[in-house]
């Protein structure tokens, strides 16, 4: 099994904040954009993995800046890295001007997917290889993200956890 | 401002899985869920604030379990702590078994709010009161995300974060 | 088949109005609550008989208050009496106001499900044991509300449905 | 204020049964027919009105037929009485079958609506003229209907409902 | 297989404009109309083949008038030719003032289809027989929109386009 | 008002085939695709004029390749040439195989946009300047097209349609 460079895996999902998807303040209600990044993301998984692939985890979101009705939004998705069966994606989410045509970052995202078989069963996967600088840096967090998902869960002792003790120990 | 009781702000939101809403492996696709989340979290936060509410952030969300196609979900929101303007909820998901009846849970998810006026600034709320050893439970631990959520966001460095150091070095 | 007791059946929908149902004075469509009243109430039956089911029948529903853009919603659904293969659903719909937290009643409405077997057949269910005083209330009605609704559908003739007769010549 | 004949409000909508509509047998919702008759019936109303219509109540609604994916149906709506402020529209609900292109009945509904301002208050309309052997006859028993719908929302006290009355007493 | 009546494919689909489709003028999206008079042709198209149909092209359709929100529309489909296992389904689209009751036309558009067994494989049609003057010059016109359409495509050479040909050196 | 070139008009909408936009034979919808062709053209347009923008008109639009419930849809949108008030969008859409990774050509779009303000009224908008081969061809084919709306509309006489009149002429 090859690997593969995390720009085979970019998925770019362009579109409109329409008028039944917004909040009172007449924004972007959060849980649309939480499910639309879900559709970039999975797909940004399936490339890379060419398998089904399922959501297994939504790492830390938070959303900075609130999105008005008839922005346009686009959501830049890519695996950071993949371990044996799951693949982190990692989502840039721009909001673009009309007038001035500058886009702003609203928010980044991390999500988590398995890669299963037509049964349901997590299915080995390719590794990733990053090129670029902002690649390398995420593919290398990736590790502590796991570790911190894995002490969430209590699947982990926080004192196993040695890329997140480093952190807290600084 | 009046401090609010846990008990108050819980909100139950029970709904199928339709078809339209499934993966090609015919269960609930996690974006979804994500989203059907949010608008219990949201309710529940409006109803310890009693003001409009937009999400700032989502904590870590693990899907353990699949939810196939025409299940019956139940997702159980309640504020678990407020700070000044934001408040944590907690929730819990279950899913229904139609032959026996039986409720497996599913997952549990915590979401944070913001509480606004009309011109989308933050605004104080009441504090949160926590009766149950679970709620209390989940009281006390919300320091710790809040922490982490800062230390992620890059606003809090990690050596500050006490409670959360002492989780890692125990 | 063991009896079953009302309260198994307590199906509790919180949800929010969006804009995309509301009609042109921005209040909740018609149309809309009588859709997710049916998706409540047939939780409601399934929990009761634990089998497939499909609505036989609405009975009269009356929209007495006007549910604005962004209401909180709350339809409760509760099965009132249980016949050989089909329920009676009766629901209580509460709005809320976000300011002072109060919930007022909007409307009730009562639905009627058959309990179905794979291939659509009906099939037998559980009695229904009601215990609260509205509980039994609503259960002692349902028999008038099942000849009213046979006899609008002409397949009872109205000299035949007596407690509907003493109703009217009381 | 002219009176207007009957016809003048009919309303055909033909649309097709979706996957997103269905349930666990594959036929059509209840819920999602009855959303989709109480557009069909408010837009009935409104030719009839020519004014903001709102829904006042559902008549009794019998499912006698399942209506599977993919079909074609076909409601057709036309105001059977007007009262001072509100109508009585009737939908007559047709199933289409592909291969042999048989329209078959598979329900009849009664809905309500009432013709408001922009400030939501109710407003004169049009008197409506029966045409037809069967708009003369649902012509007729819409005021029979009406006392129905008022007793059973505690409105009128049966004994005073004489149309009702004498069907029960025949 | 006997010819079949344009009238017999009359598809008639009356619909409210809701806010979910709606651009930031307030008036209906062009894409939403586009998938509206798509389920009205393809009820059009089946109901002369009686078959299975799917989509074959979209022939040039003018936008010349903006549908507000809340306005009622009303898409009339007729087929206006049948080829050997293609059908063309014309469609007038009509907006309706509430307060005067006037219907003006917004636009007319042009759908083709191709009936299909169950493996989606063409299947042959009945022909087609136009009565009305309006439907004898659509029927005639069916031919040369056909040639332009293979012209297009780049399945016919300009030069054997006859039809066309006569046309443009007139 | 400076000239923009063809690539900062790209508009990339990746998405996938859910099973609530599929026909009979779990293919998307014709009509699904052309709205979801809607709002990717229509983000390009507003990418290049920087106005909101509303459908004109939508060209031929060929549907070659059945796209299968599950798939990988991606919709590149550009503008391919400016006119006064008016831009032409040219679209390629591309289907994509899980395991292979592979993308077929699934077909080829093009809808026209308008430019206006807030009150509606159209708006000058920037040149475009084509740059690539694709480009440049796709921009000299655009007002052979306007003719043929033109024509087609009745707004031109063939006779006058002089880039129509040569490619048939040939």
């Amino acid at each position: 099994m090859d690997a593969r460079k995390a720009i085979e895996s970019l998925t770019v999902l362009t579109d409109m904040v329409l008028p039944s998807e917004t909040n009172p303040l007449n924004n972007l209600f959060g849980g649309e954009l939480l499910a639309r990044m879900d559709r970039a993301a999975s797909i940004s998984a399936r490339r890379h993995s060419r398998r089904i692939v399922v959501t297994a985890s939504v790492n830390h979101v938070a959303f900075n800046k609130s999105v008005p009705l008839g922005s346009v939004v686009t959501v830049e998705a890519k695996v950071s890295r993949a371990f044996k069966t799951s693949m982190e994606v990692f989502m840039d989410v721009w909001v673009e001007d009309r007038e001035s045509g500058i886009k702003t970052k609203a928010n980044e995202a991390i999500y988590t997917f398995v890669a299963v078989d037509e049964t349901g069963q997590p299915v080995r996967i390719p590794e990733l290889v990053p090129e670029t600088e902002l690649e390398i840096s995420r593919f290398k967090g990736a590790l502590r993200r796991k570790q911190l998902s894995l002490v969430l869960a209590g699947k982990m002792k926080p004192s196993e956890a040695t890329e997140l003790r480093a952190l807290f120990m600084e």
